[in-house]
């Protein structure tokens, strides 16, 4: 059966998560829902990050099989027609080899955080980022961040209901900057832990505030204890920007 | 009676434009509405620009006054919880003098008009940006732009509601860029007619698929005929960026 990978860009606002689930509309299930029509069979949608309710997506990568061989732009602007009225566009669909997946052979995942820190509410940034009223120190942020880079176990910033086996990973990326009132967070590494970049934006902003000093993030680190998270972030400032993959698709 | 000064932020896309209208939700009337809960009374809006429907603004600039003195802190705080839920935010509320008119006393108006010029439909651009499928020349537009700048007769880019006593405006800036999928057209003058930014991005796109050379822009100008002016550009795309006052507020 022929693999296709695809990159996906969407608003997370409607949905209940990407993943298909019992509890409302996904956006993994509107993809499929257009390829049920496209081809008549079903067919399963397999995402690279499985992005909570809210969180959006620039490029999020997914594969599935189909029965015959598509040609891709065909394919592409089939799923385009029929994924609507959801806020979901395929940007790209090409053939993959039948070893390739999208959740496995990932080598990288990229996620970006959006605050817009102001006292003024959000208008045109309704659902697109975080507002956060008190001002933020980004510097203090950053070195905040810097305790939090490398190998570690991120107990401390795990959701309980995550089902990795192992709560130890590899920050490869966790930079602050600031242009005018947005402040954005990057964070990248092979993988992450279940509403882990939320988890360390939330102890991030405490630091911004002042509530803590940037060694608080340190600490909170070795404690290795949900109970030490800030406030996890809300879903809505996330986006899910890229995800590399080695060698061939 | 103490006149007050505010600026605000807008997604225009659930108003039917801003100025107070017998047919729907606008922004002045959501504004509006806020102050008379806050005052008691009834409180005309003035906007420095009118908006049209599905039309954004990151800073519009509107005056009012109020029949006593507020603090201008607390006047934003009650204004932006009183406006929800809908997405408009007060970002400045400050005091003027009662010879400053939003309207009137603006020097400049600038407006950015965004367009992702990509295959695939928008998602976390829906309503806020154009989209154009068909790859766009950026060069060639603003070739065609330079044609524009200056003091003309623009009969030809302005609606045939426009109210404006003389169709002769001074187009000061008119400048096309891109980044990546992104194209942007930013537009400075003093004033502008009715459609006129969104029929003149709308001629652009026609030169940038190549449908017109650059020189036909010179001759739609010149035309002074509304016939002459290419599909007007769709209001979603559409931001109201700053407004410049000289001397005193």
């Amino acid at each position: 059966m022929p693999r296709y990978r695809i990159l996906v860009e969407y608003d997370g606002t409607p949905f209940v998560g990407w993943q298909v689930q019992a509890n409302g509309q996904t956006v993994a299930g509107a993809i499929a829902s257009a390829l049920q029509k496209l081809t008549g069979r079903t067919v399963l949608v397999h995402g690279a990050g499985r992005t909570d309710a809210g969180v959006h997506a620039l490029a999020q990568v997914a594969h599935f099989d189909l029965d015959t061989e598509w040609d891709p732009l065909k394919l592409r602007e089939g799923l385009n027609a029929l994924v609507r009225p959801h806020p979901v566009a395929i940007l790209v669909v090409d053939r993959a080899l039948n070893d390739f997946h999208a959740r496995y052979s990932a080598t990288a995942r990229h996620y970006l955080y959006r605050i817009v820190n102001r006292r003024a509410p959000l208008a045109l940034e309704l659902n697109r980022a975080w507002h956060v009223a008190q001002p933020l120190d980004e510097s203090l942020m950053q070195t905040a961040a810097g305790h939090l880079l490398g190998r570690h176990d991120f107990t401390t910033f795990r959701s309980v209901e995550c089902q990795a086996a192992s709560p130890v990973k590899t920050l490869d990326v966790l930079n602050v900057s600031r242009r005018g009132e947005l402040v954005e967070v990057s964070a990248s590494a092979r993988s992450f832990l279940h509403n882990q970049v939320r988890s360390m934006v939330g102890s991030l902003k405490l630091v911004g505030e002042g509530k803590w000093q940037p060694v608080e993030m340190k600490q909170a680190l070795e404690a290795r204890d949900r109970s030490a998270c800030g406030p996890v972030a809300p879903p809505h400032g996330l986006y899910l920007l890229r995800v590399d993959y080695a060698g061939a698709k």
